[in-house]
């Protein structure tokens, strides 16, 4: 599951598993130029905030390409612009515009395009690599909160498919298997994209990881029949005081673990904590097209000309998680000085 | 919306709305015995407490006239065990049995075959009144528990087409509206089978209220908003103490609900509530096909060889619930005696 994104360094195309088809089919989305970048993370052929922003950096490396030779001469305003769009193809995420950031702190004017392109080919790189060394982390830290035999509820897909590999959610999963510890998995069905019956259910099948699919509306009976001993999920942006913006329906989960008393743990990297996001409240909730959610494949679900609401993400507020666990350890409440101390290790 | 159950006393044939072709079909299911009746039943042609109820009267009527073409000398004992069969058809909704019970309750040994036949019929036509009848006092009764203007949400289809006609969760929608109030509806599209988006949001567009449908996820995000001024819910079995048997996934709202501060109101006849069980927990919950939840029409959404969950309901503790609304007045806490004092007004 670590070659879902995979970079040609020959032809410059980036291949992304494209996982609108999966569980049924495995086909790869080629990503040549911006346009393509932009238009496979808005699709969500790619998604998972530390994916989109692998992603956008090798995003970087196609739109400098383009720049070069749409406009030989003035490149450096021509991938000026690609990247302000690059950078806004989604707005919850905050790896995307933080990638993007990383990439243009490399860039110093007196570069020529070839040196700049060599030099971004090697960033990306190495955030993909990174990305995959700190999601290990996190599996690491986080096998300690997870008991031998713990069946572990999870929502959307915070997995290797969400991440460069590994994943985050997934990844303390991983880490707990990989520490000798025998864990079951139930995966949240994830309405509307469906991740977690589609994209988590996969991997972890895969992986050889035993794996159930609840609907998200089993979510209360399961708690209650003490099926659920903890829950871990990603987040796709945290604020400097611990709310945690993730997938659609993860607040809900949040609350009814707490009316269960279920330990409820987010798996992050410290890129995706927002320092500069005071708490939950500023976090932009992308809205998504209709079709999402009148549609299941082909098969309409919701009759024609009935409005529908497609919020994609929502915040759980820090007092209702019990740890994040990031590749610097396992923080606990209360979040704002244990962030603030996280990002000085 | 009243004639999605109508018996042709000239052929004796059942036509029944198929539900699970909505909203994009309006197909007619023909139930001419008791086989095609329970398979009416178990596939979901119909479904909803009362409408159960209803088809199961003219299933009886349908038996009746089965045994006596099949065995003309033993029609008797051959009705006996396709009433058996009738009854237990799908487990968790007590009108099915209560239905069947009520035409036995009429079956003098001393009637001949046409005698029956006849005094069943009508019975199953007193019963579908009465139905819609009792809807509409349900309605009336509501009224009173909505405000003008208000937002209510309501989860799976507790609507005419789970009625005779009229609807009890919706049947107070349509009461308040009835009443002059100005009232929104937000539909939980409910998974597995999506009576949300599919039933309610259909029958209620089409009576011209408005609605908009919603992810079951998206409902902490929607009352964190403050969108949500009440919940209406159905339910399939009520015990003697309040606590109520409902759609999957109804549990979880009105753990949020409470959360939020938010009135959870549960809207059925007095025949949904079952005084032989003492509380939810002697309430058998029926499991439902894997399918269900792998596919949605043709298109598969969980991998091959993964299990998954599929219990058609919960049960919400009475605790959690604001008020009954039944045809005799909106009962309020504490359950068990409102309860029995309903049964003897």
């Amino acid at each position: 599951m670590q070659y879902h994104i995979r970079f040609d360094d020959t032809d410059l195309v980036l291949h992304l598993l494209d996982q609108r088809y999966l569980p049924t089919r495995e086909d790869y989305f080629a990503c040549t130029n911006t346009q393509s970048t932009i238009e496979a993370l808005q699709v969500m052929v790619v998604r998972g905030a530390p994916a989109i922003g692998v992603t956008a950096a090798y995003g970087c490396v196609l739109a400098l390409q383009e720049a070069r030779s749409l406009t030989p001469n003035t490149w450096q305003e021509t991938l000026r612009n690609l990247l302000i769009q690059l950078a806004e193809a989604r707005p919850t995420a905050v790896n995307l515009a933080w990638a993007v950031e990383r990439m243009k702190e490399l860039w110093n004017p007196s570069f020529s395009a070839e040196e700049l392109a060599a030099l971004w080919l090697a960033q990306a790189k190495l955030l993909h690599a990174e990305d995959i060394a700190c999601c290990e982390a996190i599996g690491k830290h986080g096998a300690t909160c997870i008991e031998d035999g713990a069946t572990i509820m999870t929502h959307c897909n915070a997995g290797a498919l969400a991440t460069a590999g590994y994943g985050t959610a997934l990844g303390v999963i991983r880490g707990a298997r990989d520490a000798g510890k025998k864990v079951k998995v139930i995966a949240n069905e994830t309405r509307p994209f469906l991740q977690g019956a589609r994209l988590t259910a996969y991997e972890l099948a895969k992986d050889g990881i035993e794996v159930s699919v609840a609907c998200d509306n089993a979510c209360a009976l399961l708690m209650q029949k003490g099926l659920v001993d903890c829950v871990v999920v990603g987040a796709d942006r945290i604020a400097a005081n611990g709310d945690a913006a993730n997938k659609i329906g993860t607040y809900g989960v949040a609350l009814l673990a707490k009316a269960f008393n279920i330990p409820f743990y987010v798996a992050a990297p410290l890129s995706t904590i927002d320092r500069n996001t005071a708490t939950g409240d500023e976090i932009p909730i992308e809205e998504r097209p209709d079709r999402e959610v009148t549609h299941v494949g082909d098969t309409q679900i919701v009759p024609h000309h009935v409005p529908v609401f497609n919020f994609a993400f929502d915040v759980t507020p820090a007092e209702l998680i019990t740890g994040i666990i990031t590749e610097k350890g396992v923080l606990s409440a209360p979040f704002g000085p244990a962030i603030s101390k996280a990002f000085t290790l």
